[in-house]
């Protein structure tokens, strides 16, 4: 990693970070150039570190130096077991985000903090999941449907509901590979016990155990986070927004938003424009309350309510060093703990507020659900009344922003594609346009653009490439998680954006009235990615493996996103990373993640840290798909009766 | 650690090392051996792989190196998370074992392969759970108390069961320490989330996230799994048996049982006990089926049929060198790898069972519990015609074995103290003549001695010593797991070692007729040591941590010992380590388990790898808990009114 690919991409971020050096305050930045060469075991993954014999680091160079650890492990297994926990810690993640806001719907009210918004998605899922509407109070309806999701944690038999909603050839494939999830909570133990000293030791297994927990997250825990999320706090609809740390206001009280919990910003969003807060403003001489938001809570925030986005993962230390921030509020996931030091140094207040991530140093008021808008007013006061000792001597606000569309539900994207519907034809509200254009070759297919930011890469560099390259190719983008706060901040979520698009992309983009670039939510809203590619995929009558889509991480760092790539390749989607998983101390497991998982799901991952030479694999597999498809739809195949191996096998020749 | 530490403590064990170096077989030893230094970072947990902006790896000394991961994790930070995973994955380990075994008594009937085996132990758990019992047929019983069990997992709301079962002083600690378990595998995921990259940083907060999720084993899992195994297979009694190596037969078919499940190896002495199988050994010319049990499997099949014990975790390799082995039967955890090639080396057939742990190179045989006595018969078959293929020239059978008696469950021992009980004065059945006999100073307190084996140490040699040491000191010693084994093996599980006692415990041994060392069964039987404890602090009015007991794991290994061992104290009872647990990057953690955590728990850490000293330091312990004891006894404070933060200061200026 050369020093001049570690330095950010923006001036913006280059004028902090210079200040924070000014100002003798500590950065990532500092911290990656002390910790010098990351240690080589590690990042092939073949270092253990699962039982007290060890730690146990085996060479990955076959026949030099230890090849097995202590128990006989070899690096397949070591980095299998490795790469499932990752998958574990990430679906427990987002699965206990999720079980937040089914607790959250359970104890909603029609006088209460929490209410139902979206009734009409309640009633769908109660009837999926056929619990009786009729005449019945919706709060009742609710709390029924919430218990069920909450037993979806931990229900002693059976497998998951949500798995129901994919295509019934994928449905198929799980059904035959052993791998449909039960219980969310069940598939995390499994993994933990499976990967225990003296368990699984075969790497084939312990990638299909992985697969199978991943799935309870993408089709589980993520599933329910976006559902219930909906549900409670409204279904997202397109609204204009601003992005980058110029949102930032010199005369107004800003509260950073950060973390990944709608429960607890949609109180904070409801407590700012409180009459009691909105007066306390006034009286410490503030014009007014100025929420942005950062990482999934910002994604959250935006698509509900067009709160602004200050940045991304990478951006949290920089907004601190603006010193105009009067209050960090979080919750969990991806918080530096940094942030505690680099608060100190500014009158910024550092408030934690979840039990599951306290933070050293910070100010810890406990949100409570029960008193939520109460909750919430307490710590939005501590940031206004914080307001008097901003020094502005040490303000430093970037004037820099974007304008962006975002909150883009399947349901806004459905109602965009209503526009181009011949009404005497067809019916309204389906996936058919999108599904015509895609067939068509109009849109040469689909990416789903995710993930974080990496300090191993040229922030968001990789991101915006990938993006300008694949648009410009006719290939529509949505996107999540701070891929899609990139997309903010470079202005590829505005209608702008189409004139940088192909010209079959540039049309659908001006008949259907959407940017090139379509923000559908937060981390957890992947899974509104696979819903759509899902649809689609029915649409057609076809398997998601068998679709110009194509899943992207060009950045990723957490381990919800090595869950999330390995339930989108369950799914059938083919995934890009541009960030090498720490596997590659295993011929073998690499052959599995980039060959023979393909054999399994259709699909499978592609690796590559250069984010050009990824986009063009990416283009190409699109049109090596498209073929598929063409082969796929003659044939009409039906998928209930041939199994899938001898169907991909037939495509293969014919493609 | 010197050479001379690494070798084993038998000959039997060097002969065998030595037949391994002549045949060309690498062992565990061979691979320490290649393996070189251990990474220092890894040893001291300062390596971060949590995410993939890493691996990072900081200095755990202060001021120099880099001192902070790149999100700004301290030492602290990444010691307390890697404890908190292994604590988790300990937990998950047990959790699903238990888990099995809730599914097995739901799938009980009176004509099936599992049946209820004590039906009095049944009704009174349904009882404690508030399940109908009279006049209901005892499988329809069992179905729901099963149910309920099951449920413990998984369960939205409430806290679980068992921590009921806790002295009143106890449940108070938890409950305002706000450990008090939630379901089972809840917690796993909370730990997992909460470790997550920006997550929880603060370590005290993360050794009590670890604190609950342990409570969630001891007081949810493990004890899930003794008592429903004691209810499926039978409560224990005492047996003799024999153990090491020698067990093993010239002329007959050897098995050897390794793994934890007692669903498997239930089946398994079923099926060895089948005519079909008896009259297929004849023909194969062998004079029967000798079945060998090892690890925890090995304590399940002992304490419940009597069934030898061929030895200990680290003799799983040696147990095959022997050459007279026809299949190694396992199921999950504590099971080498390399036992796929080791066994290739010999006629040996290796078999894996469960698809929780398959291991390379095995051959997979499938278990169904649905059919499991025909699953089993399928394995024992495998075995029995693999005889013929054992090569004499290379089979040696080391001549050592001990004699031992296991099986003492908790109803075994009170039904042995009974043996003291005046009628006329005191009802049976209770711990009263313990808790006289530790209260009056005959024995000097009691130590649990449990865990596994751990290459870092010599081989059993800190089992035995300290054993020895504590029972010539007048404490009585029970013991689980393979620290068990070692027992067995040294001859201390049998009367013969009452001369080894102290005159105090001698003159109990004698009375009550027990050896001074006692098998408590396996690992998951360690709640039968927490209950004992429980039991003896409830009839004294006390908390557990006034009584003069410890908690001693010399030579651990495994992450379900780290679990163990912070359940213990926070159930209150001290924990003394052998081998050093991989925090010690951290000052503030260390500080934390070793010091801090008493003013939580009223228990803590030692930490010392010097058997003998370690030995010392749990004398000096229990001494000073006896002065507790005896303040708390003659001021007999109500734990129910006053805080026990205010008690334990009171206590200590008393002592």
């Amino acid at each position: 990693m050369s020093e001049e690919k570690m330095v950010s991409l923006n001036t913006i971020d280059d004028q902090l970070i210079k200040k924070a050096a000014d100002e003798g305050i500590e950065t990532m930045w500092d911290r990656k150039k002390a910790m010098k060469a990351p240690c080589g075991f590690g990042e092939k993954g073949v270092c253990c570190r699962i039982c007290g014999m060890g730690p146990c680091r085996v060479s990955p160079v076959a026949g030099k130096g230890a090849q097995k650890g202590i128990c006989g492990a070899t690096a397949d297994t070591i980095v299998a077991r490795n790469f499932a926990r990752m998958v574990a810690a990430g679906t427990a993640s987002h699965s206990d985000h999720a079980r937040d806001i089914a607790h959250v719907l359970h104890m909603a009210s029609r006088d209460g903090n929490y209410q139902v918004q979206d009734e009409k998605k309640l009633i769908a899922l109660a009837q999926e999941w056929e619990v009786p509407t009729e005449g019945r109070d919706i709060y009742d309806v609710a709390h029924e449907v919430a218990e069920i999701a909450l037993n979806e944690f931990g229900k002693p038999f059976g497998t998951l509901r949500f798995p129901d909603r994919a295509p019934a050839p994928r449905r198929k494939i799980w059904e035959e590979l052993n791998i449909m999830p039960r219980a969310i909570d069940r598939e995390i133990a499994t993994i933990m016990h499976s990967t225990h000293m003296g368990c699984t030791s075969d790497a084939e297994s312990l990638l299909r155990l992985s697969m199978r927990t991943s799935l309870a997250n993408g089709w589980g825990g993520s599933m329910l986070g976006t559902e219930l999320s909906d549900i409670v706090f409204g279904t997202s609809t397109p609204r204009m927004t601003e992005a980058n740390l110029g949102v930032l206001e010199e005369k107004q009280v800003n509260i950073l938003l950060h973390g990944h919990d709608p429960c607890l910003s949609e109180m904070i969003v409801a407590a700012a424009q409180d009459p009691e807060m909105i007066k306390l403003t006034e009286e410490v001489g503030a014009e007014g309350i100025n929420l942005a938001g950062m990482c999934c809570t910002g994604n959250e925030v935006t698509m509900r309510h067009g709160v602004k986005i200050a940045g991304t993962f990478y951006q949290q230390e920089l907004a601190v060093l603006t010193g105009a921030i009067e209050a960090v509020i979080v919750d969990v996931q991806c918080i530096f703990p940094s942030l505690a030091p680099i608060t100190d140094c500014y009158h910024t207040k550092f408030i934690t507020t979840s039990p599951k991530a306290k933070i050293t140093g910070a100010t810890h008021i406990e949100f409570n659900e029960e008193k939520a808008l109460e909750s919430a007013k307490v710590i939005v006061r501590e940031a206004i009344e914080n307001y008097k000792n901003r020094k502005q001597d040490k303000v430093f606000i970037p004037q820099s922003k974007a304008q962006a569309i975002t909150g883009y539900s399947n349901e806004a994207v459905i109602k965009q594609l209503d526009r181009v519907v011949n009404s005497n034809i067809d019916p309204q509200g389906t996936v058919k346009p999108l599904a015509d254009v895609i067939k068509a070759g109009v849109l040469r297919g689909a990416a789903g653009i995710v993930g974080c930011n990496n300090i191993k890469t040229k922030h968001e560099y990789s991101h915006i490439e990938i993006m300008k390259k694949l648009i410009a190719n006719d290939v529509i983008v949505v996107t999540t998680g701070c891929a899609a706060q990139a997309a903010a901040k470079a202005g590829l979520l505005s209608k702008d954006a189409i004139k940088l698009a192909g010209k079959g992309l540039q049309a659908v983009c001006e008949l259907v009235d959407i940017p090139p670039v379509i923000h559908l939510g937060s981390c957890v809203d992947n899974t509104r990615i696979i819903r759509l590619v899902s649809a689609v995929s029915e649409h057609l009558g076809v398997d998601n493996s068998d679709l110009p889509v194509v899943g992207v991480a060009p950045e990723w760092m957490s381990e919800k996103a090595v869950a999330i790539g390995t339930y989108v390749v369950s799914s059938g989607i083919d995934v890009f990373l541009g960030i090498t998983p720490p596997v590659t101390g295993s011929p073998e497991f690499v052959d599995l993640l980039t060959n023979k998982i393909e054999d399994m799901t259709g699909a499978k991952f592609f690796i590559d840290e250069n984010p050009l030479t990824l986009a063009d694999k990416i283009l190409e597999r699109i049109e090596e798909k498209r073929t598929k498809l063409e082969a796929r739809l003659a044939k009409e195949i039906d998928y209930g009766v041939i199994k899938p191996e001898e169907e991909v096998e037939e495509t293969k020749e014919l493609a």
